[in-house]
């Protein structure tokens, strides 16, 4: 079987070949085949949102996506959760020498496919080759550009505001944690990795009193929560009775003592919005099937000191502080 | 000394002091600093930039820059090769855990340093710690935004056109090769690396028949030059007399049995133009300090194959094909 070569990340022949062959094979457009140094697209007529993250992921491939469909959806959602619509992508690739070309292939097909349903064009791209013990097999990055087309999000809280997020959580955390312990069971366990633009769009085509959304990736709701309040005079209450996580995510955290409210989320979002407007941007939730099981799991309560409270099941509240230290390293 | 922990890119509180204590520190710009998961910046009219780029090289420090540096400059000068005027930058870092918080230091100030001298902004970024052996040190991805202020590089060449570039060739190349093969004499080698953004506005600013400009990074001259025909129908004359080259870039080539021609350049561009507007572009470039050692050193010629000839010193006429394996892997 073909294997990368330290010929591929040389600019020369190889490079070409790989480029024409593969990438652009999957990746078709004519922005990107243009092939400049920089390509060139059409002047956008908006506030544009930019947002950049490298993808170090293990394993590369696991249940409900791999690596590269990861990092389409890792940058759509962030910045679909930033009010964007998301317009095109850049995708860099770092290759450890000796990687087949076969698992090169499903990932790049992987990202054209997740960017086709995301609606972006992947317009850039670069690849470069180290060698062998110098990669864990591959590391991408992506960069998106969108367009803010509604209105820009206050991200400012207001007391009686709700916590809403669109689904179960810790599933991507709980899903990557199973396949790297080595565990001798099987389980059912799928990671959420998914493109949130049309949950993003409907909420903020239904309501205008969106205050924030964020994606809890790395460290979790929990992690989201108090980094969101960081520049706000709010609190937030969070009722542990409301938050939806799958059985299986439940059992699993379980019997390892983790906490499903740490644990990393690649298809899901949190929205804060107004009283008023909440019940009907959950009933938009639940209309798609992303969001059949979103729940209002909190609400914005006037203490000063920006922290996230936790109204247990015995109804005891108490502080839930943001991760420390590494729970799991290259989650995404 | 403070290093590098898996913790660090956990997302988390180490998460967030390394980018408040650190990237904000040097980088600090109000679009970067609200701290959201995508950056917001106002409309830009006309068309846009969008070039993507990782960085490995090894050594990560070298002299004439680092991988910092690199990152900025290699980017910038994406932009400005296609004509842009470079705005925005983003910068994602993969760590390897271990990594000593100094260098690190450097690197980021290093960053900061040449992005101010470029005049952008560096507006998101990302950290991603790896696994000890699973990185070297360290690797970034820089995007750039720019804009088309002036015109739109047409990229079709017409017989007679001539070849400039705007300096010697070969520095970048040599020095690193310099630093990697441990040789045990010391050289004055020097890396070329710096931002063109100067350069290409005055190149702008003074013709308005500029073909196509391109820095000739990995592959170096002869490749970039067979690069920038393939969609073409016609081909280049390549005068080896007049190609700019350091006598210490020429001696180390002699030496190991290398081809100038070959070495990677990061602070160099090929700018080709109209025979008629050649002098004046080749005057505003020796005006310029790296601009000073410039020349005109082929022209396009009427040959559908395209390919890259060089005329050599002795008066024969050979092909200089693009390069194919790897003279050195990870130069940038």
């Amino acid at each position: 079987m073909e294997r990368v070569t330290l010929a591929h990340g040389s600019g020369g022949i190889e490079s070409n070949r790989l480029i024409n062959d593969l990438f652009f094979s999957y990746f078709n457009n004519e922005v990107l085949c243009r092939q400049n140094d920089a390509s060139l697209i059409k002047s956008i007529s908006g506030t544009l949102a930019v947002t950049t993250d490298s993808f170090v992921v293990s394993p590369i491939f696991f249940p409900g996506g791999d690596i590269g469909k990861l990092a389409v959806c890792g940058t759509v959602n962030d910045l679909c959760v930033s009010g964007a619509t998301p317009l095109y992508i850049t995708a860099a690739f770092i290759l450890e020498e000796g990687l087949n070309m076969c698992p090169l292939e499903k990932i790049v097909y992987s990202m054209a496919k997740a960017a086709k349903k995301a609606k972006v064009k992947i317009i850039a791209g670069d690849t470069k080759v180290v060698e062998k013990g110098k990669c864990d097999g591959i590391y991408i990055n992506t960069t998106g550009i969108g367009v803010l087309e509604g209105y820009e999000l206050s991200q400012k809280l207001e007391v009686g505001d709700q916590v809403i997020i669109s689904g179960t959580i810790g599933d991507h955390g709980a899903c990557i944690m199973s396949k790297r312990k080595h565990l001798s069971f099987q389980t059912s366990l799928k990671s959420d990795c998914s493109s949130l633009d049309e949950i993003t769009k409907r909420i903020l085509d239904i309501s205008s009193n969106v205050r924030i959304m964020r994606d809890p990736t790395r460290g979790g709701l929990a992690t989201t929560l108090n980094e969101l309040l960081a520049y706000t005079d709010k609190s937030i209450m969070v009722y542990e009775n409301a938050v939806p996580v799958k059985e299986e995510v439940q059992s699993f955290c379980d019997l390892l003592g983790l906490d499903p409210l740490y644990m990393a989320n690649e298809g899901k979002l949190i929205c804060i919005v107004s009283k008023e407007d909440s019940k009907k941007v959950l009933s938009a939730l639940h209309q798609h099937p992303l969001g059949q099981d979103a729940a209002i799991i909190g609400e914005i309560i006037p203490d000063s000191s920006h922290k996230v409270y936790l109204k247990t099941s015995l109804g005891a509240a108490k502080r839930l502080s943001p991760a420390t230290g590494e729970l799991l390293p290259r989650i995404c």
